[in-house]
């Protein structure tokens, strides 16, 4: 099968890549339309020391499922993390906080941009017939987005502000919205932050408008001064959430944390349930977001796309798919 | 009045330093006791650019109170921070957060390390009349210690550790414990684990014990490294307390956090009424951790006491008191 590899050094578009051999427990799933995602460019550039098939964001139909027989056919978008479910993490039902987990496409285990992927049953969600794959492909950064929702209570009557305006961004803020809050999203970039405006939401090009005044700041920048620029917006015993993973470990002056009694939320995964509801409902459209679809063979030119920095979402699909 | 005040370079007893002039809301304070604290050796070492009369805990009587003539004779302690009542943080009744607050002792305002001290009505507490000089004297940390409770739920079943064995984790372990929470103080001095275990509290002096095994840890080393060592005992998804204040910004993994999915907590100042009902109760003892008062002439011998490392709680008590 076609595949798309990074090999430590570069990105190789491999033609004879063997496919997956599934498991008892797996799935084999046909990869209709898969997403490239700002951790794809960072392990590239070295990040999580990872070599195999890249991606973890997609969508597909499930070709083998010994399993579950009735998921033949299905098109189905699947949570990335595999964990031992041994553990406590696992028994609570937190595999993607299992300290022996394989994540699709990140850690020990091949990811999705391939013609071929197989994945645990446990992980694979149907998709309501009525959202298409350019939606659905989504489905795994918006769940990272509502994973905000699980672990911080967003008043109807919060500032907040989402710091950033790429690909996370973009969905973090249109999920926060929904909250009712009073939302203002804080970017560099005119045409990205154009695209917020577009449904409504307010955005600032600077954050000196409102210093110290969010009840809520969700760090999604990707940028170690990031951190320092968030405090800033927030009120004493406000709340940050960090989307980012940063490379190294940046200053960060914890002693503000303390004096101002700021709470920081580290967030990652997400609950697939309701980002999916939200995009059947209509509730979520990312759909402006995607900027180019690239056949998987020409994956070294959709990389290069999505590293500009005007980039948003740019998928690939494979021929097969 | 005698008093001991930081000039910027050190330490000086002054015996003629002017009394206060309390103003029409302020009560008019005669210091009995009063207790050295680790911000006060920080501010010895340039922390917080204060000048002046040091000094943020204590106990004493009311001598003059226009406001509330009823306090006049009363045994008080009294909250550190005054704000302008006027701006969000101060409505919210979190003078502690206003911008433009005044610190005893730390910021803009003189400490309590003098025979006399001024404060507004509205921060004193009249002391039980059961709990002495000796215990009252605690109450400032150990509201600080119980700060932690207004913002974490720590539940009877959480593993919980105490990271530092000082003044502050001491408190903060004997606060912590009435959770019913299974509660470890890692620390590194003997004779001040001892007094934890000698009232039944569990103590390691390494933490290898459960690495990423706690759901709660309390920072209390004062020390950069204690960040990073508070990591790794913790479980993912797991909640850090920071109460130390650190000199100028570590390196920080922040990344960590986020993939994790830490969730930290800076912890400042907190409530006197649960500080005092713990004490007049008996549910919390402090005097154990007094190792010697020092009139307040010998302030500078009782400083240099309370700056190594052994030191656990000194006090200060103005011959005029």
């Amino acid at each position: 099968m076609q595949a798309l590899i990074f090999d430590g050094h570069g990105l190789v578009v491999q033609d004879d890549a063997p496919p997956p051999q599934p498991t008892a427990d797996e799935a084999l799933v046909k990869v209709a339309l898969a997403g490239i995602c700002g951790t794809d460019l960072e392990i590239v550039r070295g990040y999580a020391g990872f070599r195999g098939i890249l991606g973890h964001e997609f969508v597909g139909q499930v070709l083998e499922c010994a399993a579950q027989p009735g998921l033949v056919g299905r098109r189905v978008v699947g949570e990335i993390n595999i964990g031992c479910s041994q553990c406590p993490p696992c028994q609570r039902g937190r595999r993607e906080h299992c300290a022996q987990r394989s994540v699709v496409g990140i850690r020990g285990r091949p990811g999705v941009f391939a013609d071929l992927v197989a994945l645990p049953v446990g992980n694979l969600h149907p998709v309501p017939a009525h959202v298409p794959d350019e939606a659905a492909v989504f489905t795994e950064p918006l769940a990272a987005a509502f994973e905000i929702l699980e672990q911080v209570l967003v008043r109807p009557t919060d500032r907040v502000v989402v710091l950033g305006d790429g690909r996370l961004a973009q969905l973090v803020a249109r999920v926060l919205a929904l909250t009712g809050c009073r939302l203002t999203v804080v970017g560099r970039h005119a045409a990205k932050l154009a695209l917020l405006s577009a449904i409504g939401l307010e955005t600032a090009q600077t954050d000196a408008s409102m210093p110290g005044a969010a009840d809520v700041v969700v760090e999604c920048t990707g940028q170690p001064a990031g951190f320092a620029a968030a405090l800033d917006l927030l009120r004493p015993e406000g709340t940050l959430v960090l989307k980012s993973t940063y490379a190294g470990a940046p200053q960060a002056d914890l002693s503000r944390l303390v004096v101002n009694e700021i709470r920081l939320v580290g967030s990652r995964c997400g609950p697939f349930q309701p980002a999916l509801r939200a995009l059947a409902a209509g509730r979520i459209d990312p759909l402006s977001l995607i900027q180019a679809i690239y056949p998987l063979s020409d994956g070294r030119a959709a990389f290069a796309h999505a590293s500009q920095r005007s980039a948003l979402k740019i998928l690939l699909r494979p021929e097969a798919g």
